[in-house]
């Protein structure tokens, strides 16, 4: 599809400009090397969580830097793993002497970046963690491949470890957190229609008006299986059924529908009523729930579901207030 | 576009029943009539903000009720009006006896049924007042048509109206505050392509691949002029001379980039960085600004830009605190 852009190799930037624009008291955009911090002074002895990837996938990332998530964003060009170089400079902004935890994704060049501007900051004495977000279980994990995708389910582990950042808490129980929300989320994509990059609007794959995919990445990785369109009720009940098979024995779970960019909000929603109804027929308890845009790939058409097995700690976390461009609420 | 849904005839219904499992805390839908209105007892004595109009637009209107903006939103069909009975019901359930503010916009079928209501309420013994949004500069305002549509711009009435009923203001001041903000904001859209609705995947208008549509408005209706895909920059500048020919002398502007449903966050991040610095430019001051999906065409490709030109009162009602699905901040 065609873009309203300036030009397809200031994107970044100029998307950035924009957002920074919209919420200067929330965050501000550092252009050389580009990261994305929360405005003004840094709480002292806050651990400044801290994750990045590949851009066009809007508002992840930059879009949930802010009060009680994270405290910098590193993002690379489209679909492409930002430099060490953009990693360092970010957690030498927001360190405050507690240290940083990096919260990455599951692709090759984001885990290689990250280690490697963990292993310059080790050198400067800045301490930090990592935490590897796989949740997609369209693949399976084998040795053989570079296990599990990171996908939609990162935004629970942003908040979750945002939340116990801001309560003061150490580098180690921060990052226990993020642990404990990544080994507890899983997810599964499907796509009605490819989208576009910027540079062309060409699609980026092949499936005709009328079929879907499911197991799609969020980069329009293949997935598992392509059929006829069916309905939400059918087609969800199947993604549940992957999903919860890779889910603790855990009945309260947390709930992501997640828009890929071109999906209207009404299906979203119809989408999560069927899950709602189908969890509840199937004794869970839905907790809480996101329904919307959050881990996009530009404007692909399709949604993905994540669902987190969740503790009444995480769950606490969960509540905690945030403020960010694209996560904002009171205390629930 | 194919459409994940399990019943064209049911999408509204299911989409709303979605809303309310995601945010039960805030809001409730009453089915039969149909009508969505804050969670929990309605403080005593404060005016019942409501709005409504064909479905089809989400979040629009449903999506902003909750604390600080509307106390319910009456969904028709898509695109097609509310009936009285939903709208009389809705202000019977809200009213605490200090009286509801109708936000209508400028459709001549809710115009008619917003009337109606209000007659019957009368008969009650319910007060209420209506403001009309016509904030489209896309056709002239003329005695020949119904006037000018009602568009994006109502985000910011329902949410300054809200604001000032929140108060516990009377509903002459609260009507005041709706018809200044309604005066004051104006709002030109662009298509890039065509949506479909939920009953086929055919198009609603046709529009060539690497043409746009300025001055569409949020059903597909004509707009000003077709001609081929331009840079962002440029695009922006054509819209905001429309818009600001509309607009007093007033220096002091709050913007509304509005996705339309398929267009990435990213563009229209760049599309109001450029907006903001071409205002900047002119001599204006962007006080603030909200930049994503909040009145869409179901999956339209495009987006709007609204300017409402602030004084400091109206600026205070928009710092206010609000939480509904759809928008939701902590003060400002």
């Amino acid at each position: 599809m065609s873009k309203i852009i300036n030009d397809a190799e200031t994107v970044v930037i100029e998307s950035l400009r924009g957002l920074q624009h919209a919420h200067a008291s929330i965050l501000q955009v550092n252009e050389s090397p580009l990261f994305v911090r929360t405005a003004g002074k840094r709480p002292g002895g806050h651990v400044g969580v801290i994750s990045g990837g590949g851009s066009g996938h809007e508002p992840l990332h930059a879009g949930f830097v802010g009060l009680g998530m994270l405290a910098a964003a590193v993002p690379g060009p489209v679909f492409t793993s930002p430099g060490p170089n953009q990693i360092t400079a970010a957690a030498r902004s927001v360190d405050s002497g507690a240290g940083v935890l990096f919260l990455v994704k599951n692709y090759t060049g984001d885990i290689m970046n990250f280690e490697a501007a963990a292993e310059d900051l080790a050198a400067e004495g800045i301490r930090s963690a990592t935490v590897v977000i796989r949740d997609d279980v369209a693949i399976a994990d084998t040795e053989a491949t570079a296990g599990r995708r990171g996908v939609a389910g990162v935004v629970f582990v942003e908040k979750m470890a945002g939340a116990a950042a801001a309560r003061g808490n150490s580098l180690d129980l921060v990052a226990a957190v993020a642990q404990a929300a990544a080994d507890r989320v899983r997810t599964i994509g499907v796509a009605l229609a490819a989208g576009s990059l910027f540079h062309s609007p060409e699609p980026t794959f092949d499936l005709t008006e009328g079929e879907l995919e499911v197991g799609i990445g969020i980069h329009g990785e293949p997935g598992r299986w392509r059929g006829p369109l069916v309905p939400s009720r059918e087609l969800v009940e199947t993604m549940l059924d992957a999903v919860l098979a890779e889910i603790d024995d855990n009945k309260q779970v947390l709930v992501l529908v997640n828009g890929m960019g071109s999906t209207s909000l009404a299906e979203l929603h119809i989408v999560f009523n069927d899950a709602y109804e189908i969890l509840e027929h199937r004794g869970f308890e839905v907790r809480d729930a996101l329904v919307g845009d959050f881990v996009t790939s530009v404007d692909m058409a399709g949604f993905s579901i994540s669902i987190l097995g969740v503790t009444p700690e995480l769950e606490d976390f969960w509540r905690d207030p945030v403020d960010t461009p694209a996560l904002s609420r009171h205390r629930r």
